[in-house]
This record gives C-alpha cells, structure tokens and sequence, in this order.
C-alpha cells in the first residue's frame, strides 16, 4: 500500500472544505465533512453528514457547536481513522468487538466484515469442535 | 449479533431526547437520558435518571451542569457502553473486576453475572486443588 | 464480595456530602470529603481533609478550587479507588510497583502490604535461589 | 546513542524560536516550528509549516490558533517525537501500521523504511510459505 | 524501601513552596519548583527552573502561564515521577527507551543509566552472536 503515499499535500488541500467537531460520549474529535460522507455515501455518518440528508439532523449540536453521538469514544477512534484512509487499525490492547459494535451502528458494511474476521481471530476456541 | 445493524439511524433519533452530562470521578461523559433509564429500569442509574425519581437528585449537578458521580471513569466506560447496546466489552489491559465493582454499585444484575464469570476466567489458579 | 451490591443508592445519598476537587500532578480527579476521610482516618489523606486538622491546609488549592498535589496520576487512581471500594484493582498494564509508591506516600497501610505482595508476584525471580 | 546527551539546554534554547499549536483528529499537541520544518525539510509537515511554501496553508487554524489536522492522535504522536529527536520509539500496545500510515501521509520517507521493518516484525505468519 | 513512608506529610508540607505549570508536547502537567530543582541539581530541568539560572528562561510560559517544553508527554511522565520520589517505574506498555530518550534530553544521570540497562532486558536478541 506504498501507493497511497504522496497524495497526502492534496489530501489536506482537499480537507480544507469543512470542519466538523464531534462530541462521542463525552470525548471530542475533530474531521472534515468530506471524510465522514465521501469514501462510504451509504452509511449512517455519510447521511447525517451529507448537506442534502443532514440539514435537521445538524441542529443536534452542543453548544460549543459539536455534535453530540451517544457511542464509545474508545472504540469510535479506529472507525473514524478507517473513514480518514481506508484501513483498519486497532491496538492490541483495544478490543475488535468494541470496534465491531460502532461499524455496525454506522452501518460501514466493509469494515464490518474486516472486524468479524478479527473477532474471530482474537477470540480463543473453547471447545474442541474444529470450525468448518 | 448482526440483527442489531442497520437500526442505527432510528437509534440517533431516538437520542435527540435529551442528553446527560456525566462527571464520573473527574471525567466528562456524554450520554442521553434514555440510555440511563430504559433498557434496565431497575437500576441505581435509571432511578437516578428518571423523571419521576430522579428529581431530587438532579440538583446535584456541578456548576457545568454534569451530574457528579464518586466512582472510577476507567471502569465506568464499559458499564455506560453496556447501556448503550447491551454488550459487556472490555479492552484486554482493563481489569474485569474493576467493571464488576462498578456493576454492582449501580446494581445492574445481568452485567454482574457477566463479569463475575470474566472474573472467573481472568484470573490464574494459583494452587493445583480442583475447584469446587 | 457480593455483599457490598444493593448499598449503591444510599452510598450515593451519602456522597452528597461534600465534593473535593483534586489535581494531581496535572490531572482533574472529583471525589468527596467522605470517601478522603471516613474509611481510612489515619492516613494523610484523611488529615489532609478532616474538617478540624485539615484547615489549614485547604488554603493550597489552585486558581478553580482544586487542591494540588504532586504526584503521580496514574497511580493515584487506583489509590483513590481503594478508598471508595475497599478494593484493590490495578489494570495488567499498570505497574503495582508505582500504585505502592503512592499508598506509602499517603501512608495507606492495608493498601501498602497488599501491594508488596502485589509487586513480589508481579516480577520475575532474577535468579535460581528458591524463596524460603 | 549517548552522543546526543548533553545538547539538551542549546536544543531547548533554540526552540525558543516559535511555538506550533496543532489540533490532531481533536486532540492538542504543543511544537515549534523548527521540529516541523528542519530535520526533514522535504516532508509536508515542512512544507506545510516553512515560512516560505507555507503561507497559503497558515489561514487554516481554528478559533484558539491551533493547525487543523484530520488524523489520528495516537499514531501522530511517534511521529512527531521522531520528529523531535530521530528515534522511532513505538509502545507495546501501538499498532506500528497506523505509525506507518501517519508517515506515509505525512511522506517522512527514512521513517516509512523503519516502520514497514516494525510492521513486518509484528505480524505473525499466517502460511507456512517461507519469506523469499 | 519501606523507609521512605511516613514522611509524606512533611513532604507536602514541603511541596508548599511554588506549583510549577508545565505544557509538555501539549499535555498539562503540575509539579513543583522542588522537584524540579532540589535532588539533582545538575540536570537541565534544574537549571531551568533554578531561581537563579533560570530567571531568563522563565519569561517562555505559554498564555497560561505554563512553561512550553517541546518533548513527548507520554515518556516524560515517568521521569517527572522519578524527580517526585527516586524511583524508575514504568508501565509494562510504555518503551523504556522512549524515556531514556528524556532522560537523556534532560540530563538526569542516574536515570540515565537505570534506563539503559531496562532497554537492554527490553529488547530480544535477534541473533545467536554472544554479547561482549
């Protein structure tokens, strides 16, 4: 994936169109507009961020002007870091199912797949029963 | 767990009610009053919260407004989460028995039978006598 | 330690008391006068925040309210903890031999020998004497 | 690497220079501009903060002063302590691939090289095809 | 090291003197001028903040009257702790050499080389070569 490298100058020119701040379960985050609908249009993000879909929902602001999303800011981290460059990435310390939870609640249907997966993968048999 | 997709967007509806400002042991929490009070209504958090029992207690807010709570954020983080979609997730360098005390503070009968088996699991055997 | 389940809500009651706001090498922790004073009366916390030794004392806070004291923390939240509880709880990364420093410095002493015990268990015999 | 010890109070003294406010993904960091712009004068965090190339770009900053950036905090970190003193030094529980990320996006080609090293080293081998 | 309990009260009594306010890489931190200064003398961060020498330097605090230092929070934690009490801790997570790093950039000796000796147990040998 050496090949996404270098856009970066334009990646930032292109971020240049809109801040948005976010209030996750208490913890702030800062992105663009452009990260939260472009990349993934279908998903939840996408629509309570696209100009057309999302003007009643923008009212939702606290009153620093950031919206407020009832989720794990913890977990919220590599779902938004996903939005920003199209990769998964958590901590060992950092549990997948926690990750896994906030996919589906935005409705991000690859990163869903990619963290079922790592459950799997993070998760000891506990039974001798060989999968099939 | 895949039926609990795709419900998100109401969910944020359902959100808009009204939100709580939590200050847990000196961190901010975000959350809404429903997460508090509907999924478990006989908990310590729900009384707390409720409209009808609540009142007397929600003077105690600190002059931001959030409700000042005695107890440890790290291990509160989990609990709130539970209330938020119903699963007991736990990052692997956070102590379960910590999330087990804050359950049975808040009295949350169906998290501490969760944790009581993580507990469990978590911990070594330190002598070779077979468990009764 | 099932036993200590159900007292949540009266506990909270008793919190009403009075709340403390501490910063500790930094860090915002809120707590109250009981939780500092009440179970443990002969550490320094507890002098530090008894109404008739700590008086002159309490003049040291900062420029919002908060008494300063310089330590660690990260350590002195499991510290803290131990006094709300009764429990010791410290998370697998977290180094037992930092949250020691802390209850010998506050004077802590359940806490300190549960501690040394804590930190003989954590490190690894360096050579091939046997303990006796 | 003993022979960067001791450069510490003329290091210090010539960051007196000018201090760089950056808001990360919604987290705070605190540099200067030297750090930015010197080591490596042909990333775009150099060009982005060089007085020359960088003007354009400095109206960018958010109501308290501070550069916007729409990425992750926690992988940002190692990179800019690279940035400080050249050493990649990445904690246990740190995904080197969301380091690599950041360096790629950023363009820091030598620590692109060392993190693909630390990528390769931390991920088990999932086949038994040797490495050719 | 159980001696070094008890005198905790006189050691806040001590700490009285003068909060120092840092900004390291952005993160706030408290401590005092005694720590800072009294038990190693020699080291950078003693002159810094020394009343003598570090009068000029002291003019370098940020709007909040912190003092701005262009190193990584995260690694200079422990070295702060070990200015508090003389003891090196560290959290299983946390690279040693990350704060030899800043041990180095500050000039605490003994620390220095207490940190090297942990880097050395920290690493695996990657080859079969005998140390000489």
């Amino acid at each position: 994936s050496k090949d996404n490298m270098g856009h970066g100058f334009n990646h930032v020119t292109s971020h240049f169109g809109e801040w948005i701040h976010l209030n996750v379960g208490g913890q702030q985050f800062m992105t663009t507009r452009e990260t939260l609908t472009e990349k993934y249009p279908d998903t939840m993000l996408a629509r309570m961020f696209s100009c057309t879909d999302g003007l009643s929902w923008q009212s939702k602001a606290d009153e620093t002007g950031a919206y407020l999303i009832d989720r794990s800011p913890v977990y919220f981290e590599p779902v938004l870091n996903y939005l920003r460059h199209g990769q998964l990435i958590i901590d060992k310390g950092v549990n997948p199912q926690g990750v896994l939870e906030e996919a589906k609640f935005f409705g991000i249907l690859p990163l869903i797949e990619q963290l079922e997966a790592a459950v799997q993968d993070d998760q000891p048999i506990t039974d001798g029963t060989p999968l099939t």
